[in-house]
């Protein structure tokens, strides 16, 4: 089962009034997770959008765990939970710098569109590979 | 049962290249919902900080039905969904502008804590105000 | 000389660790009040999109004097500062809740470009309300 | 003279309708680039708050030239501009992908300010690191 990871540093910008980062902005780092995912795979999301199909999330949720403090470095980890007819669900771990805490967990359904926003079967082009990575159940 | 109604305009930093607005700004939204909710019950959030309490979200979701588009208003609908000795949850809906039609619900859980990060029974002056306001069961 | 007034009450997502708006947020407050300019003239960016021109910008600028506290609700003002055939200049202002303080004030130069992104003229559609708006010199 | 490189991928949130960079997010990545600028220097922002002194920014100017797309990796450069008492004001430039064309440039100045506020003289530990690679006039 492939899990993806990737490194993000928290700024200014992401964090509010307690020094920690703003609850809304843990889905930012899961849309870098997916999209290295995609990119380990050779898949471009750009590409997918460019062949005529969209992966917008129609389901998200987030439990926090531990706070991500200013300039830190968080780990997102990725994979593929399932794989349906037109849609799908990346998990995600949000870990911590030193010790590798989980300080966040995660999902994102997404559905499959074309460009008229009419749900259509994932395209082959994309379903072969993720069938590769797929989680067994 | 109380709930909250509050609009907001969707501008061009909210939305992608879907021409919509981006699945991770709807947590601004329901974080507009809730400060409404807690302001027509007399309560300023800020206060509640200054009185040294925080009430930091440990768990979220968001089920999004249909887009909300650039420059329509949205509608943000908040209610106490349940209210426990230390934790409570919010449950939003987002409805669009014309014909009220629901984009998009889910809900935040927060915890209470007191300055140094630790749990702690969520104060009387705001527990007084959000009982009068819960979901009977 | 026209002069156009929106409010706005800062959340949570917006300030940062020093408990104000993080700088960089500005330029959204800086969106709503040229959206908001606009739409008095009875001109919709999301139409003059739809005619096929978009509107980017090219140049800003932001002083920042007194800092946007959370919660408080600021007033943001906007004029047009000059018009030329293919450009155009927003200058605004942003005041405090009570007391109507300058907190910070700041500009937007926009270029007008067709769908494929070359400069245009601006189309008379938009010339036309914009130019009895216009600061004499 | 020091001049500090690093790289940002533009995501999905990052952009609008027209498929770029909304223009207020580029002062996110001009905050990126000072921290790193620091951080080459063995000063971490963090620490600069820890021992008492902040930095908000007084001013900033972002000049945009091409627009930046999504999933294309920007080069942030950072400089020192100049360094005064009080104040001091770091360069920007922001490089395309593939040919390093400039997208855009800007400056931000910041004040030194101590815990209540108050304009202070930019503590020592700060400023002899700085000197080092002031821009020669």
């Amino acid at each position: 089962m492939k899990v993806s990871k990737v490194q993000y540093r928290v700024i200014y910008g992401d964090i509010d009034a307690m020094g920690i980062t703003y609850y809304g902005n843990y889905f930012r780092w899961f849309e870098i997770g997916r999209t290295e995912f995609l990119r380990e795979l050779g898949l471009c999301y750009r590409d997918v959008e460019r062949w005529g199909f969209i992966l917008p999330v129609t389901e998200t949720f987030c439990k926090y765990i531990s706070p991500a403090y200013y300039d830190t470095v968080v780990t997102i980890e990725t994979k593929l939970a399932w794989l349906k007819k037109a849609s799908l669900r990346f998990d995600y771990k949000i870990l911590g710098q030193e010790d590798g805490l989980e300080l966040a967990n995660g999902y994102t359904i997404h559905a499959c569109l074309d460009r008229d926003r009419k749900v259509v079967r994932i395209p082959s082009f994309l379903l072969d590979r993720l069938e590769g990575v797929k989680v067994l159940s």
